[in-house]
């Protein structure tokens, strides 16, 4: 099935979590929304931000892929997942021309993608779970805009989708104005925590850890020679 | 054993296939010849194309590798794979000088290499399982210039040995001369679509694949609110 | 526990022994100290060296790093390990803020780090198992400055940690002095064998490789066509 | 949060479902609901079946399963799931003991177990991600009975789980009693089949095979010596 | 394409090879033809002896393992790898009923099988990559009978293959008889030796190593406390 | 080097600690000493227990192995670990015959072991990272009874090496009397609370988790639908 006219997350509100970094959004939304350490940037720098458009594939197969670009417009992030592991490449330099035509931001995908060097040069951005210069064929259905999960996270149509070095945060579409008061707030006290330890200040002090870890049982021992 | 005098693929028309690029050259041998995503660049940015000179080394120990080199002339990439896996390196800067002084181009290994901020500054591109600064023995026998397994791809001395940001592909010494023309085919045909999908074309239309998604029962289906 | 007062081992010899490089180093203490090819710099060009303060922390919990931070003082490197295998990032830029502050050369963990953009604009370097924006919690005690094992190698407090492209060795402490000397005589040999190589000498000469060949009973071959 | 009062799928249905197996189970719902390759039995022969109560923990931490325990009732499976990827035993022997005599039928985590011996004199089935001797400590709050994401799949608390040899398979509670008659009807198919190969005839014929072969252009070659 | 007619090697022979074990005929050949550790039986005890029915194809795709089945016959045993890595099921108890109605005595695949129960109640031996409950579609070409590559060996039809609890291991099909005198000397070299160890004597004089740890500037240290 | 006369720990008490089982060992010594999931036993069922003599090798040469057999005596266990990865075979049929003969109990080892079906035949334990019939040369030199580290730990000659269905811990030598006595009274608690749990009593009473709970903020809601 090909799910079209999803609702999509404000993309003034994305780009403003955006601009506050995965780590600060995955803290501000209660440590979720992860994809996890395995899916990286394909080229150094990478950055993108957008509403996802979803699609699921079988293994080594990316004919949804192509359909699910029609589906696609300005803001979009294309999403895909594969029903059991793949490491093949599901966008390349093509699919990623006409992605772009369209407005898309980028890809993220739990299988791979290829001609980095094409895509490093357009500067169109991709999270994968790998680089393989193996393609895929167009043989088999999957869907398109349906809920999928990648990188043990659910992702609907339109949620947000946000990437940087670090990796891959998702914001579910409803959350999204929550969580950039929440992002706003922790990026507050983030700032005033660096610019206290920047003159010394302790996190021990700081965030009263001392008497955390008196109630442990943590004590001090003076080094002794073995 | 030790092989002398392969005979070597053309470096003219392997050239021209790096041209092209390593995912195009894949396509244009019917998918094969690719070595996986696990084999990647020392440093980003390596290219490399030329004819292999094998080698088939124990784990940890790198002792034919050295008698490889005295088999290599201008034009040849070193291909070292182990009989059992291995991280450790079979290569680093002193035998990256050596190589480069015998005109050969480059590295390929299942195994690590090491002294990586050496290889780049010598532009001496290696593609790699593995990064370690973990040395080898030289100790034990192997073989060079016998046909190897690496990356589950089959790689005979004097076979084209193509590298780039999206990993290595081989293609066997007599279908080079095919490869090439195959290849050029394949990119003229990218070429045209990615030129069609600049203007807004669609692979769906380009490609037929929308009576594909017909016959495989593919549905359109309006969003509904969950 | 928290041991204090730990002696460390010589900036002046440890900042001369970085200068040779990890794989040196690695060579010329026998083999060893390597804390093996997973352990990676979080951002490209990454180098550090310094006096290790060691850290042991349950998985997913990082209270044990601010205690470390009170003990770190110039020349400290961070070593923290897990009682169990984790990805989750035990420091990230509010953390690298405070060690820079109190003069900390740099990090190494076998869990992750983030905020990767914002240590390589702080040129902190890091070195990890991974990158990751998933957060640690800090509910649960551990130890600081006692001997911990990371990537198979043990490292004592005092401990010279040495870590560039090829990843990171330990030396301890005790052995600094040795191992400085080893290692320059090591790179006087690299220096001349590269200055050799780079004249057309071959390694199988230099090394007496030839005989060692011969005892092994491998023999040359010409080439026969399949 | 610990949500209390959760409905749970029919258990004649789903001890139904069970008798038929994961993998009819599995094609039954359109090859969906596996739990992947990656999650097996902690011993040979476990089998299990029953409906869904779900935790979420921090790694190497299992408060929260403490909690747990007391919202299952018969029939239940214990779903353990964590924030970041873990091998930390979740459940032992003590643990198991408790949840057998709440008539609980099982446990499924993405994380390890241990006390293998013991769970299986006990007949207690695990099925899990790892077996390991390293225990949990209870320190970090988490949630049960929200719906958590497993082996990339969505699990809902009163979901079926279903698992064997082949591994874990998950029904949303819903659709429980339309996978049953789709299962019986595959299981039915399977059986014909099943008379039919063990009398000769071939899956190529009886699944109209042979024309999709020639679709694709396959065709047949009589053997040529190299 | 679909290769018939492929010759065999000798059953009489590789069921000799079989009886003296996987490890034996492995070191026969000369230390090669070992599939890795990463294949294993789908349950414990299974044993294969026979000629290899080679099968490449896509990932998640066994059209021609169905195509395979028919050009298998008394002895054989069919061997299925893919053209990127997959974990799916290409084979489960209907494959493996055709199969046994034919006389093939196994499955060796680096991918998955399923409907493990029934496949040891059919004392039906396979040997594979993955245990997954997850299908295969049927939907793209692949090759039968062509050289193939597994688990770093490349593998023909008519190939012996051999496997047992340490795993598979391939003779090329003119290799069979001088792989069998070989295995049975070595296996005769073993017997004596372990009589001897029996009897206490040491492999370190059996097999002259104490002259070769000298050479090597081995030397014995009386323990010292540290 | 190999050093001689290295002291043991008592077998009485190493006996008495492995009727406890190896998770009780390891949270009695702390949440310590456990070699981590990876290492597995050869066969199902197998147990040992006893004192190391450890052995450090190159990857994929057991050379000694061999010297190191000649160390053994009644009570120990050989203990093998390698200076980068392997999963080659350090240990087969012929090694643990000589072994068995001296009165070691069995083998621990990181990389691998073969010829398992006699392995569990002679009743010979081995507990391993891999099986593999890929064997080991001997060509290189290393060392035994030296401190080693195998899966995280350190591992001293002589030290108490328990394992079972669970895994592999270590207890240091000196350390085996106190972890004898801590053991037995975590036992006594572990009986207790079995018993308890068999009648009803929930550990969150048990061990005061409530008031835990609580404290971190945890509530209890009833479901809502959807």
């Amino acid at each position: 099935v090909i799910v079209t006219g999803c609702p999509r997350g404000g993309l003034r509100d994305i780009d403003a979590l955006a601009a506050l970094g995965v780590a600060t959004v995955h803290e501000a939304i209660g440590r979720s929304g992860y994809l996890g350490p395995q899916i990286r940037p394909a080229y150094p720098g990478a950055r993108l931000a957008g509403t996802a458009v979803t699609v699921l594939c079988p293994p080594g197969d990316n004919l949804m892929v192509h359909a699910a670009v029609e589906q696609c417009r300005t803001g979009d992030v294309l999403v895909i997942t594969t029903t059991s592991p793949s490491t093949d490449a599901y966008v390349g330099e093509l699919v990623a021309t006409s992605l772009q035509y369209r407005g898309a931001r980028g890809v993220v995908t739990t299988a791979g993608v290829r001609d980095v060097a094409a895509l490093r040069e357009m500067s169109f951005p991709a999270f994968s779970g790998a680089v393989s210069a193996q393609g895929a064929v167009k043989a088999t259905a999957g869907a398109v805009n349906v809920p999928v999960v990648a990188g043990g996270q659910r992702i609907c149509p339109g949620d947000a989708v946000i990437a940087d070095d670090d990796g891959v945060v998702v914001v579910p579409r409803l959350a999204i104005p929550g969580a950039l008061s929440s992002a706003r707030e922790r990026s507050d006290r983030e700032n005033a925590a660096r610019a206290a330890y920047c003159l010394g200040e302790l996190s021990l002090d700081r965030n009263q850890l001392r008497k955390e870890l008196e109630r442990l049982g943590v004590e001090y021992a003076e080094y002794q020679p073995p």
